[in-house]
């Protein structure tokens, strides 16, 4: 690998996954800040992401926390993957709203990874928190 | 309500919220077996589901347990909304699998349910163990 | 109930239930910091608390954040009961090890609580991280 | 390793662990059915094991639940640990009930195991759901 800074690597990387990710993309998903072990990002939910109720499927707000802990833990340039993801739903999300993740790093072991992740809608409320491990495999992604 | 059995009243309360789901349908959602507390459905990846290393986007994967989990628990005519939702993901999918999601209902307390639902592939290995936790309100769909 | 502050409410009510709480007083369990959505406790690690690999049984570590769970959700006065936890163990403990948790509210709705406690040991390392959801009842605490 | 059956290294591997594990014994457990990736286990509950509500901490529930999972992923001799696991409790526990946990193998991969443990009480009521996600080392248990 070429030298680069630890925030250019995860620039780097969480690039080169975004532009091969046909779901993030069908989901309007745009980073809004990407650092080490960080991912911030955002979207708007659309009528055809919602459900029977009227509100966004809970699996679409999963799928883009879920997105947001993937590409956070990532950024440092061994390919991680998922273990297990948890979620709650605190308060419904309606077409229209825009939705900003925030994945952290709440700690790590030596091969497991622990992120929280927080949705938030436009007036700052909390409408997801997301729980998620993964795994760092030792297979760096190939950014070079 | 008018009299209707419980396997009669199950499929004309999910048959309403599948009408109205905009994203299972997306998902091309198809009932399978659809009994009180229970639900089993099925759907073919496609690669806009996908993310940047090519396999079915833990979000798809989740969203198709969720729909599982929300069709079987509304089964007996009382809206049911997730509390907390978890999901493990024993081995990647990739496009053209065909998946189909099974809820049952693991028990249940005077107001919260608790479903498990399973994810299994075309060759019947298991690909996403979800676990599903509801709170049943006193609101009943508007089934008549 | 008597004129009481937040502060004062949220110390009564932990007092009393650690009054009763036989399990928590075998634990060891002290108070550090009492206030309203808010507890940080502590203990000390026994030999009799781990298992046949000679650290902390993983039920100890889970019962001690669960503990702090339990004091932080009912310091409002209203009765509190745990719908689902999760946890995770970043690192492992061993006799001797003093844990403190820190309970903090994540969010809630009207009637479910979120909780996350971080549980440390005494070099500051994250040994535990426990997710919290819980049900607030009507049922108000007998504080007075 | 001497030649042993799959059954006789589940029951020599869990002995060992339950011979040096000082909590699963405070807690009065006992094996009820051991076998290659199940543990059927027992305990009563004491008066010392519940809470400020008079009934039992969530943590000896867990901790029951996570001792069965523990006996079950160690059954094949390589040493397994835990990442995650999560629990939700559908109905109190009282001093004096007899509880059972019946820890099944969900599934696997390559290195993360995947069990339900169920906890049910006397009259065979569900109490306890317990979801355990564990690592298999490549480290065997010393059963020689």
């Amino acid at each position: 690998m070429t030298e680069r800074t630890p925030a250019e690597l995860a620039r780097r990387v969480t690039d080169l996954m975004m532009e091969h990710d046909a779901f993030s993309k069908w989901l309007g998903i745009e980073f809004v800040d990407i650092a080490p072990a960080k991912a911030i990002i955002r979207m708007t939910v659309r009528p055809e992401m919602c459900n029977g109720f009227g509100v966004c499927h809970g699996g679409v707000t999963f799928a883009f926390a879920d997105s947001a802990f993937a590409f956070a833990c990532n950024t440092q340039g061994n390919l991680a993957v998922s273990i297990e993801n948890s979620i709650t739903y605190p308060a419904a999300i309606r077409p229209g709203d825009v939705l900003t993740a925030t994945a952290t790093e709440a700690t790590k072991s030596n091969r497991i990874l622990y992120y929280h992740v927080d949705v938030t809608k436009q007036d700052g409320s909390v409408v997801g928190l997301f729980r998620g491990t993964g795994y760092r495999t030792e297979k760096r992604h190939p950014v070079d």
